[in-house]
């Protein structure tokens, strides 16, 4: 590992992924500034979004190289990619094609809130939560 | 594990501590939309910032919960608080105490960016990279 110094002031780019080879990457739309998604990237989803300019994440449940949009059309277009200081983390301020990122329907993947000011059991509350496409229609299955 | 269709489209909170007990919090200012930090929670860590409206987080490195601005007084009063479609992410938009979230003494961690359309080598370019304060006076070490 680098020294820390470097890592957090220098120009070189030494991407920390974990233990299990993933780095984490949040995802904001350019417009909206609203946070879409968090995904991870493995050292190849990462060069080929470097390289291409769209989004590629690593499926920790499907275990393989994704192109955000393959199936859906609903491609990411990076507009900016940074690096936080530590080297660990992405963020992806992206151009959303169609009507959303998250696999549910919903323009973005955080459509419920947690209240507040609250102790024990904690009911999750709606929020911009209305489908803005049909998942059935556009990934082909439920 | 809950069903994926209760954890997806439910009101239940359950949330999904990784392996390592931890969950990923995104943290973005509510005024700017920018991307301040990407940190994690414990469960302690997250009831005690819906509890109390300010974040808490637990350290990777120091191992150990942490309230955020403990030390420099850049405390975070959580404004909203969410989690994403399979429980696994939290969202935290905040309002952000004194001159910055970053230890390094800018407003946000993510100061560089990863330029595209490259292959090979890349050299990262500041960003918002000034400093917004003096991580010495406020942390007491370099």
């Amino acid at each position: 590992m680098a020294d820390k110094t470097e890592i957090e002031e220098g120009l070189a780019f030494a991407p920390q992924f974990g233990a299990d080879g993933l780095i984490t990457a949040v995802v904001t739309d350019v417009k909206s500034g609203d946070v879409l998604m968090v995904a991870h990237m493995n050292q190849d989803a990462l060069a080929k979004t470097i390289e291409s300019g769209e989004a590629w994440y690593y499926s920790r449940s499907r275990q393989r190289l994704w192109k955000k949009g393959e199936s859906s059309g609903h491609v990411q277009r990076v507009v900016e990619l940074r690096v936080d200081c530590d080297q660990d983390a992405l963020w992806l301020k992206v151009e959303q094609a169609g009507e959303g990122a998250c696999h549910t329907g919903r323009r973005s993947c955080f459509y419920r809130a947690v209240p507040l000011g609250q102790t024990g059991t904690v009911k999750l509350e709606f929020r911009d939560a209305g489908m803005t496409f049909d998942p059935k229609a556009v990934y082909g299955k439920p």
